[in-house]
């Protein structure tokens, strides 16, 4: 971990129609000293190009679930995206390289799930951890979403360098820019890059050893007829409160004929990306985290 | 007004990405009864299957914009949307009929913006008026928003038969159910039907001869630079405020550097459709409405 850190990559619009990255890339290309720092070089790139335009998620395929070992060595794979992923991979990659092109990632999201600023980690990368400890420390409403994903093989653009991770915020609707949220996930960009800034002039005052998260336990789907129809809606207890402790017993959903659907599972599990609008064609009415502190 | 009503109308999915009606008509199609009435039929419809199917809201362009008469008489106008109106026209208009397959319609929308219940106008339709103060007295937290619509000609699909009108609720992101809007909705509708039940058999209790509505006067754009780049947000004091009454001096704008816009335009005017990811590609920030009380 004492390695010099010498450039950090801020990536926006991988999500094509999640516009607070997409336009603190804008921003940041109009006035590149807001992320200039002495110790280390900041480079700022908006990844899917043509999604933005189009303000669409992705074109063929999710950017941010191509970026697979297997998927990056595969020229088969020949869609927008993965093209695309192969590209990106070249620039702040390659993935698994011993000498990668930048050093540190962080990729900016927002979700349509009520569950205000996010850190998805999805790295062993003990220095990735170290960063995350410290926004935690500046910025204590943020919460630390441990999730390796859900294809196997980490496959975010946040895993192509040796470390970062992703940022999420919301609620925000697909295609709109929300100026609180906007300002908030700059803090967590500015605070990323005072890390780095204090790492490289090794004046950072401590090492963490241990830190809070929700570590993902599983995902549950909204319930369905046979023809994969949904069926019931996330229940308004739930709606607004990403990071809900749940208990047997509560409400979790809610049929189109005002009947509830009840938690069965594991007490004290904390529900959240609750409704994300992106996850409905993936099968995800939430996920299911549960609450630790881990060493680091 | 005084002819009986025989058919009746419910449309959902015109915006294919708008969930709440997309919704509501599965729940129809599963048990029509639901919207069964004695003293008429009433039919319900997806009106836009492929951008329903692909979760957009339109395939080439905004179907809710593609009903004037010119457009539908123009047999070289033949995007997706433009066909489907063509069909749709045939079976609940045609528009402009004496004798249309359909009396009366409500066309079943939602909106990124905070502006709750909203019943959005854009006829002199004396019937449609009673029906929307009819709602208004059952429902006395709904909006009426008169708004003629920025075609010119009247282009929605509400515009087809001789009456109707549209229902925004909201906010509600794209791509998105939320139960609680979902019920309102379906109470807005049930009391819809109830009013033409007593309609038909002359048990309406009294003849409306006001209203109090908000009259659409403006909109506004974001400030954008000179290649359409957005340059400021809603401001934060706006953001969940929908019908927000403005003075001169109000904050309505932050840009990305922080740097507040204030409101110059006349004192008293009503914010509504504020931050509706929709309309940023038709250059409309928000709508401004006066608050009036109009004889109908």
């Amino acid at each position: 971990m004492k390695k010099q850190i010498n450039k950090i990559a801020i990536t926006g619009g991988t999500h094509g129609n999640e516009l607070t990255g997409v336009y603190l890339i804008n921003k940041f290309t109009k006035n590149p000293d807001l992320v200039k720092r002495d110790s280390f070089k900041t480079i700022f790139m908006h990844t899917n190009l043509e999604a933005i335009k189009q303000c669409t998620r992705y074109i063929d395929k999710d950017l941010n679930r191509t970026f697979t070992k297997d998927g990056l060595n595969n020229p088969d794979l020949d869609t927008y995206e993965d093209i695309l992923a192969k590209e990106i991979n070249q620039k702040i990659g390659p993935k698994g390289s011993d000498n990668p092109n930048v050093d540190f990632i962080m990729d900016l999201h927002s979700t349509t799930s009520n569950m205000g600023l996010s850190i998805c980690i999805s790295t062993e990368d003990k220095l990735s951890w170290q960063v995350a400890a410290y926004v935690k420390e500046c910025i204590p409403e943020i919460h630390i979403f441990s999730w390796k994903g859900d294809t196997g093989d980490t496959s975010f653009v946040s895993s192509i360098p040796p470390s970062g991770f992703t940022i999420e915020v919301g609620s925000i609707p697909q295609g709109v820019l929300r100026a609180d949220m906007f300002f908030e996930t700059e803090k967590i960009i500015q605070t990323i890059l005072n890390f780095f800034e204090l790492y490289n002039n090794e004046k950072l005052k401590k090492v963490y050893t241990e830190i809070e998260i929700y570590d993902n336990v599983k995902s549950v789907d909204f319930p369905r007829d046979k023809d994969g129809n949904i069926e019931a809606m996330v229940h308004p207890d739930l709606q607004e409160n990403g990071y809900y402790k749940l208990k047997k017993g509560d409400p979790i959903f809610v049929t189109l004929d005002g009947e509830y659907i009840c938690y069965s599972d594991l007490d004290g599990l904390y529900a959240l990306f609750i409704n994300e609008a992106a996850y409905y064609e993936k099968g995800v009415a939430m996920c299911l985290a549960e609450k630790k502190i881990i060493s680091i």
